[in-house]
């Protein structure tokens, strides 16, 4: 039981993404978490977007990315013919569905200044849309 | 880096919902927030039960939840033939998977004094039994 | 809203699962947490892999568990002829899709020195590899 005093920090990190898949933001959030003087406790990431999401997966084999972006095409392909929701494009309402399955906030704890992710573990934000999009992540840190 | 004194406070929404389908709660939230003195923080949800779930979703086009409620259905379907929990009716363990794949926790950024949702996002109370519901969802609330 | 002095405490619980399904660990995490002078506040657990997660879901049924198991190995099968990443195995890639589709954090209230689950609600380490695994959950508890 740590007996410092607790603090707290927000900022903001805006990327563009290069249109549907996954991109790694574990560096940018690292270095965003340096600058904080919090070594210990809890780091917060939220996306303010409902067609991205965030999604912690395996950093090493780059096919790994690959075929979890084809299950997601696959298991809500664009042109299924009970969609309602079409007037933003056919990507729009299968990037809604994709953001459900997945997470819109993700809590990671610090440990010695740094995301505590496994060795494997890589921070993506996951773009829903075909197209390239300017996207928010809100990140709040909390300790001491 | 804010130089306050952290504070917490915890609280307790009853919510009865209409039977299946996603219940916009953001402005019940948003209320409670506003009880409290805490400007700056995390906000942290939590429903106490396994057939619904907490989702942020698009709050502008009601064809977006149609369309999700529809996904959902599809993926999980009533009366699916390898089904062996069924005591408490053909809802249920559709119900209990629906809910394994969104969210029981959500948690967001406080700034403001308010959640900082993006332009188009909501907070959903996804309920995912056929008939209304009595739910309960824990709010959490720490920041200065 | 309380006023006592917020503190933080981490920790980790290492697991060894029996390979694939669900594996209740809210006593290993209700006892980790009884062990720390907080009593209200937040818990936050955090897997540090690719190929397992957590879930919330029912205690009471085993039927419910094993509904899920049958749900995610139908949704997910082993040898989709899609799959590129093979080099660990036909039950790899299955795995990150289905940590993919649940979540690697989980945030829960702590109330009375308690997680604050409902009635029916237990804490899962869900194994997505088909044999056994050392599994690593970091905990890590704020409040007061």
């Amino acid at each position: 039981m740590t007996t410092g005093v607790m603090q707290q920090k927000q900022s903001k990190l805006a990327i563009t993404t290069p249109g549907r898949g996954m991109l790694n933001i574990t560096r940018e959030v690292a270095t965003l978490l340096s600058g904080s003087t919090i070594s210990e406790g809890m780091l917060h990431l939220f996306v303010q977007h409902t067609s991205c999401s965030l999604l912690i997966q395996e950093n090493a084999d780059p096919d790994v990315r690959h075929d979890l972006e084809t299950f997601f095409r696959r298991l809500v392909p664009e042109g299924m013919e009970w969609i309602v929701h079409r007037t933003e494009g056919p990507d729009d309402m299968p990037a809604h569905i994709r953001t459900a399955l997945t997470q819109t906030s993700i809590s990671i704890p610090v440990s010695g200044g740094r995301p505590a992710l496994g060795t494997w573990q890589g921070l993506y934000l996951f773009e829903h849309r075909a197209r390239p999009h300017r996207r928010q992540v809100l990140f709040h840190i909390i300790g001491e």
